[in-house]
């Protein structure tokens, strides 16, 4: 683990008693999206994972659109980013409305918008129809000085097709490439990673997400390439960082 | 099974050669809305799905909204119905969202919507937030004279959450409650079909579905108080009910 000067100190807020304080590699909080996208998390779930993101100094929280405005509102003043999800799980809304639930998004404060592209028209050989639903997401992300990751759900694609959603996100100006849901079947690996790093560039952001749960998972992404994490274990993650 | 005198012809389009034609109960086949919403399917797989409807008079198409217009198509002058879905499948978008993702899926020729209610919403306590929520988008429905159902996802309710939920479905105007998305942790029950039966009364549709596979399944739900079934088995399910 890369060793940093600028420790922070973070409040364990679980375990057992005789934790106390410990102290967290920010350079590893810096880089997960805190997660909770569950259908059923309630308020005082949403709340719980704001109050972490500001102790660890998470990247962003990332919410169903539901729960932007809270968001907003428990981040108020600090440097996490509000993220949320854009036709999600599914990605096979119209374009019209996926915009739309940005447009909403950004109002209600999203900063980051993390989109699923249209699955199938990808696997039926609709490229155009795969680039344009990005683009416009993406233009009204940017607008809105947000940026924009699309994720493929690579648990549904071959290679082939994973690669080719990347040379579209890129063409339609996307931020990031993510590589899952985290609800589809299958979760981020290296290969994914890997792949999607090499066919976007380094210019472009790639996080990883999906079945991430330890230190050691995190590391395997970013050392294939990945320069964000999508986790819900990041609070557990990051303490078993500390130093 | 109910015999019934207008016993229409279907041509088994799949099995072995000597099937040839087989009679079937056209009474089951119109309780079915024939669903294909995996975020994978394809072009092909979405008029497949069309044209066995067709053939086999099921009450619907049910697909997501990126297809409707395709389906409305594939479906032009047959009396099957564009069914689609609307905050599909968390249910956790902002109304606002909803509203315009149901506009959007009218305009392209959906006559029913089955829209997710909004799950973390019901858990945290925040019925108004529900009720609106669902009344907004079942008035969208209402003006293009298509019809709504109402989505509890009841495999992540307790009994008092989907007796909440299906009063505030019934106040906000909605046609029908219907158990699940077939993507959550469990599917229809006859339990939750006659719960639901039971808050709602005899003016509302109930529709079940999740895990309906066969033709006793579906009688399972029926004698439960269903009047709808979602299925995607729904050829083998009707084919075993040929007479």
């Amino acid at each position: 683990m890369q060793k940093t000067e600028n420790i922070f100190e973070a409040e364990a807020d679980r375990g057992s008693a005789g934790e106390g304080l410990t102290k967290i590699d920010p350079a590893i909080s810096r880089l997960i999206d805190h997660t909770i996208l569950k259908p059923d998390a309630t308020e005082a779930d949403v709340v719980k994972v704001c109050q972490e993101a500001r102790r660890y100094g998470f990247a962003s929280v990332c919410v169903n659109p539901f729960w932007v405005p809270l968001v907003r509102a428990e981040l108020a003043g600090s440097p996490v980013k509000v993220c949320t999800v854009i036709g999600f799980p599914f990605g096979a809304g119209a374009t019209e409305t996926k915009v739309a639930e940005a447009e909403t998004a950004l109002r209600g404060g999203a900063q980051e918008l993390d989109m699923v592209i249209n699955i199938g028209a990808l696997r039926s050989g609709e490229e155009d129809t795969v680039r344009l639903d990005i683009r416009q997401v993406a233009e009204a992300a940017h607008r809105a000085k947000a940026i924009v990751k699309v994720i493929l759900e690579t648990a549904l694609l071959d290679d082939d097709q994973k690669a080719a959603a990347c040379r579209l996100a890129k063409r339609a100006g996307a931020d990031f490439v993510k590589t899952s849901t985290g609800f589809g079947p299958g979760g981020a690996t290296a290969h994914d990673v890997a792949l999607m790093r090499a066919v976007v560039g380094p210019e472009m952001g790639v996080k990883a997400s999906g079945g991430i749960r330890t230190l050691s998972d995190l590391k395997t992404m970013t050392a294939a390439g990945a320069t964000r994490i999508g986790a819900s274990a990041s609070v557990k993650i990051v303490e078993s960082s500390a130093v």
